[in-house]
């Protein structure tokens, strides 16, 4: 299990790489929801999402000959675009495997950061046998999107970061999806602050992680949509136990809460965000989360949306 | 005319009101055009735009006398907004004529601060003419939108800050109006930096300021047309001399360029502006500014825009 060593060391090590993100706050969304909100702008990241993080830190523990093989993922976006940076930083080759629905903007991200993209069909199956062909034949050292310790480690560092920012937060929420960022974040902030509530939400029509939390197993999600493309995967067992351990619950919204809040961070915070970016202030506006009166850290982890596809 | 002095005072005055907003920077943009681009993001502004600093000098260079007449103006948007927000703060009404055409967005957030808005039609006479009655009626003080010294003053901490931000730039892009922000900003630059030039860009399709700083004198607009919403004004006789004095060259961009720019911020910095903010940009992409290798300042005057309606 990632601990919290695991996040510091991740933390030294891809510290000349990553940016500190800013928070943002806003007093009309504080004065409407009735709390104090510090927005940790990883929409500001470079490649624009968090996973910059884990992909900088996965490839930076390698050592010389491994790296030299080149990394390979599949991914519908953030993930793709992140590695393809990292490993063009590092001086590597990456290999992507990218479903053929993914977003325009993230296929021709991971593409602008050097990413060497095949395509497959958007299914589980299409996607790990394309995989497992791009792997064959090049040799490439697979980096997964969250099921991955060093990658974990790396999302961690997020929490750590912000807990350094605002130090005195009651409650922090992050968008779930296969639980790289929740689980490596919870780890931090129970660390630094262990009276911190951690709230994971997750869209409703991609509720696997509410599930398997409350079963006590992994139940992974079946034809999972929500407009929140970053977080249709489901849990691994690499994430789950530090979910298990860690969070205090996980909620779910539904898509119209989604854009309402999307809309919101775009016109009060004048920010750029992606649908699962707007997952954790939705909650807020649909009172699945009760912040009366608290400082509440929330994670916008991504800003990488097609701009002639608003949802509004 | 306004200097230097009157620009430090002002920053002095308004410095615990207003935000030290940051400077932006994206690695693929400067790659993109091939020059070190430092965006100071007014977008981010208190009130969604520099116009904070103008209205919030206004007020507070009044004494209480005067201020508790409360204050009026018109604007088509963030100079209302601004103006609102500034009065309430410090304890006095404001009453607001705005045109019926002005963006959704814009309204409200005048509302939202509590101004009184008297609506009339979007021409200049009927809005010179709402301003009158109003002022009859209510006995306020009338703060002009740009042609008025203290609001000038204002904006130029703008550029006094971005200077301290930034020291070495080689070149200012701001867009034109009226001429407050432009003419503020280029007496700050001008002090702390002669060599730097100033370029005011400003839309093809409100070309006044361009006509008149190659005319050697004021010639206003008639019927001007852009996307550029908050760039249809017409220089005053305040602001024209220090344009004349401090400004290096005036070049305009059609609206083609400024949606164009206004998308790359929007994608690239993660940033929601106005269409107003994105015409410098514009100049460059669009070739009218030589930046090749300079370090540029470029001023994103504001984030106020109706989401519904982004223009691709």
């Amino acid at each position: 299990m990632v601990t919290y060593e695991d996040i510091e060391a991740a933390h030294s090590r891809i510290d000349a790489y990553v940016e500190w993100t800013p928070v943002f706050v806003s007093e009309s969304l504080n004065r409407l929801v009735g709390a104090e909100l510090f927005f940790k702008c990883e929409n500001l990241q470079k490649t624009g999402s968090f996973k910059f993080r884990g992909a900088t830190n996965a490839i930076r523990c390698m050592d010389e000959e491994t790296l030299a093989k080149g990394v390979a993922t599949h991914s519908s976006g953030n993930h793709a675009a992140a590695l393809a940076r990292a490993a063009r930083e590092a001086g590597t080759r990456c290999f992507l495997v990218m479903p053929t629905n993914a977003p325009k903007t993230k296929l021709a991200a991971a593409q602008y950061y050097g990413g060497e993209v095949y395509h497959c069909k958007p299914t589980l199956e299409a996607r790990e046998k394309a995989l497992q062909e791009v792997l064959a034949k090049t040799g490439a050292v697979f980096v997964a999107p969250y099921n991955n310790e060093d990658v974990i480690a790396g999302q961690g560092t997020c929490g750590l970061e912000m807990m350094n920012q605002n130090p005195a937060l009651d409650m922090v929420l992050t968008p779930i999806g296969g639980g790289g960022l929740t689980g490596g974040v919870s780890v931090a902030v129970k660390e630094l602050s262990p009276e911190t509530r951690i709230i994971a939400v997750e869209p409703a029509g991609a509720d696997d992680a509410f599930r398997s939390f409350k079963a006590g197993k992994i139940i992974p999600s079946e034809n999972p949509t929500t407009i929140a493309d970053g977080l249709l995967t489901s849990l691994g067992e690499k994430t789950f136990p530090l979910i298990q351990q860690h969070v205090n619950d996980i909620v779910t919204v539904n898509d119209d809460a989604i854009v309402e809040a999307m809309g919101l961070i775009f016109q009060r915070l004048k920010l750029v965000v992606e649908p699962s970016a707007a997952v954790p202030l939705a909650a807020v506006l649909a009172d699945k989360v009760d912040v009366d009166q608290c400082r509440v850290g929330i994670i916008l982890s991504g800003g990488n949306t097609d701009l002639d596809k608003l949802p509004w």
